[in-house]
């Protein structure tokens, strides 16, 4: 009698809990940071489920569609909407993994934004995208530092024959100071642009916060835009160049909003896109470095540059900074993709000679998240490869997938190994 | 007979005209410059007709709605789409005016973007513009002339206990030299942010092109966020404080993306939207300008400050310079609207002695556009007012509606008056 009470008080107790804690979330949950101002939706609650609403009176089917499906820290989707009486659509979906997350709200089979969240360059739109808190994120929170400054370069490119603009972090202090830094080039991935890193990435705070602890030395960070073959009317990149891959961001699932574009052309000598791609290496090379060593106070040689990137970026920070080592004395990919990768041959047979690749690279830095599985296993056994082969290289893993997240917390171990 | 055959052979060649302009029309179009990378649509023809095309496989009804519908570039539309058998939908629109053109895409009611178009912070959100050319619209093409540098500096603002940023344009030649500039402070719109006047704006490549030409002194250009007021959970700003219209820019059409915004609360002694204004114009004075002139090489006096803004810009720029007539020579109201304007109160009695406002303020600039005509009225009878008082105003007047085309031109007519 008394335990079936005790047991009865227990259950009620439990209820009760349980209906105040449902009940707290639903009170405690916020609008995402990444909202624009006053939309109440998306929300995400304290235990990082999120609640997104859309208004579609007369819509059959509403869905939210993650992008990219696999790996997604918001899960796989696609979430099925409920429409209430006044034509809003809803739906809570379980606990996200902290980290900023991609979407499309898609309406009787239109793939397109939700109203209320901002839109960043990414899968080759501006796209959708809610930021989960990370309770371990204070690294890339904008804090009570010192802050460096982001600045809007514009200049003439003759490679490509155009007015182009470098997105320029400089650190605290490069204002009021005369000390020559040393540079880091930085690429976005495929469907995004020269803003993704400061956007998506948060990279100016993770700087700022890094080198206000003492934990990473001042830089200069330049960002450019590394779709050079990819505007309209030029064909897509090859997957695969030199045992490395270009392409390594999945395609958004949702129908192609270019549906008529134009049969490609009939293949020349050399492909374009490949030509794109050595375009952009080339205008690296010729044209933004001398344009960033005559403007800012750089530190010139190789043991003061450093190029790394993420998916499609990562190819192109191989591509360059294997090609150059003269240039760039630390190397990053993260979430890139090594297929057919030869330690002899590959990169023009960067590693043949084991010692003297390490005698000029200090850093070749191979980053993955668990929930990416094929970037991942790309990247350990590359680093596996050359370990074997006498070349030094780091692997290291986030629990991330092939997100933005992971490309954060690769940053916060990377930038700290540089230029020391 | 003579007549008649040559009646048949001019109709004949009429309409051969007429499908060889057609056939020419339809291969001469091009992807909007606004267009995300690869996009084909929509695609701007020479006779600036518009065609939209999007993915909706499974929708009953696709339109393409301008915002504002009223005085927008493209029209008041909706216009409806046509569905193809591969669940495409299409529409050419009749020519549009030059100009940047905010739109939705609406589909089974559901209000969002074009995933082909690039998003713009507009409308409270994120929304789809598309650029139509202008054959005078090299005034804010990118050109060969040297570029200022557009600078994002983040910085404490004790009235709003929070880390904010500014944009900051700097002219040419900033960094190499030691001189000391004028400075500009710019506001945008309603539901647009700080980085409005860059992006859609284009005002960077307007003064790089103003001050190549001599027309426009070096200058620099200041641009913050002004919906101070305007965040999660605040109360909407008040309709008109003290004879200026502060919401100007029409609510969009769409229906809300945040239906369930928690009810108003209790109304406290002072409004807490007009704290919100005041709050915006606090920040200005006390902590904005402060970081500016202890950052940058600035003049510090009140002839060479200028304020300006649009819309709801233009209210802000109007209360906060009106009322600190020693801090500001210069203002600006691109597309304002004055209410219950009366020259002897409004802005704390500023007109009240015109000889001593004239000896203060060397411009008073309002402008707006014909397709506008309640913020045209409004303007010209403020100056009209103005100057039967004895108050030196000026009106400019542009062909364009409550859109951006005409607040680049307003730029184009204001920066060459001003710290002359």
């Amino acid at each position: 009698m008394k335990r079936l009470a005790f047991r009865r008080l227990s259950f009620a107790a439990l209820m009760l809990t349980v209906l105040a804690a449902a009940s707290a979330a639903q009170d405690a949950s916020r609008p995402a940071s990444t909202n624009v101002p006053n939309a109440e939706y998306p929300r995400v609650h304290p235990d990082l489920r999120v609640t997104f609403r859309v208004s579609a009176p007369e819509a059959k089917k509403v869905q939210i569609l993650p992008a990219p499906r696999v790996s997604n820290g918001l899960g796989d989707g696609p979430y099925d909407m409920v429409k209430d009486d006044k034509g809003f659509w809803t739906v809570t979906i379980p606990p996200a993994q902290p980290g900023l997350h991609n979407y499309y709200v898609v309406v009787d089979g239109f793939a397109s934004n939700d109203p209320g969240s901002e839109a960043f360059p990414g899968y080759g739109m501006h796209i959708s995208a809610v930021e989960v808190p990370d309770p371990k994120g204070d690294f890339y929170a904008v804090r009570g530092v010192p802050h460096g400054e982001v600045r809007i370069r514009w200049y003439f490119s003759k490679t490509t024959d155009a007015w182009r603009r470098a997105l320029v972090y400089l650190p605290p202090g490069y204002e009021k100071g005369a000390a020559r830094y040393p540079v880091l080039y930085l690429q976005h991935g495929s469907g995004e642009d020269e803003t993704s890193w400061t956007r998506q990435g948060r990279v100016n705070f993770i700087l700022d916060n890094l080198i206000a602890a003492g934990k990473a030395k001042p830089m200069i960070v330049v960002m450019e835009n590394g779709m050079v073959a990819a505007r309209p009317g030029a064909p897509k990149p090859p997957e695969k160049v030199q045992g490395i891959l270009l392409q390594a961001t999945p395609p958004p699932p949702a129908p192609s909003p270019s549906p008529s574009a134009p049969a490609a052309s009939p293949a020349p000598a050399k492909p374009a896109a490949l030509r794109g791609n050595e375009a952009f290496g080339d205008m690296v090379v010729d044209d933004l470095i001398p344009m960033i060593d005559s403007t800012f106070r750089t530190r010139t040689d190789g043991k003061n540059r450093a190029i790394a990137g993420l998916s499609m970026g990562a190819g192109q920070a191989c591509q360059i900074g294997l090609t150059h080592l003269d240039m760039f004395a630390y190397i990053g990919s993260f979430s890139g993709v090594l297929r057919d990768f030869d330690a002899q041959t590959s990169f023009g047979g960067a590693f043949k000679d084991a010692a003297a690749f390490n005698a000029k690279v200090k850093l070749l830095w191979f980053g993955a998240g668990k929930r990416e599985e094929r970037f991942s296993t790309a990247s350990k056994m590359a680093t596996e490869t050359l370990t074997k082969a006498g070349v030094k290289a780091i692997f290291f893993e986030t629990p991330f997938g092939h997100e933005w997240q992971g490309w954060r917390y690769d940053l916060l171990d990377f930038a700290p190994r540089l230029f020391k």
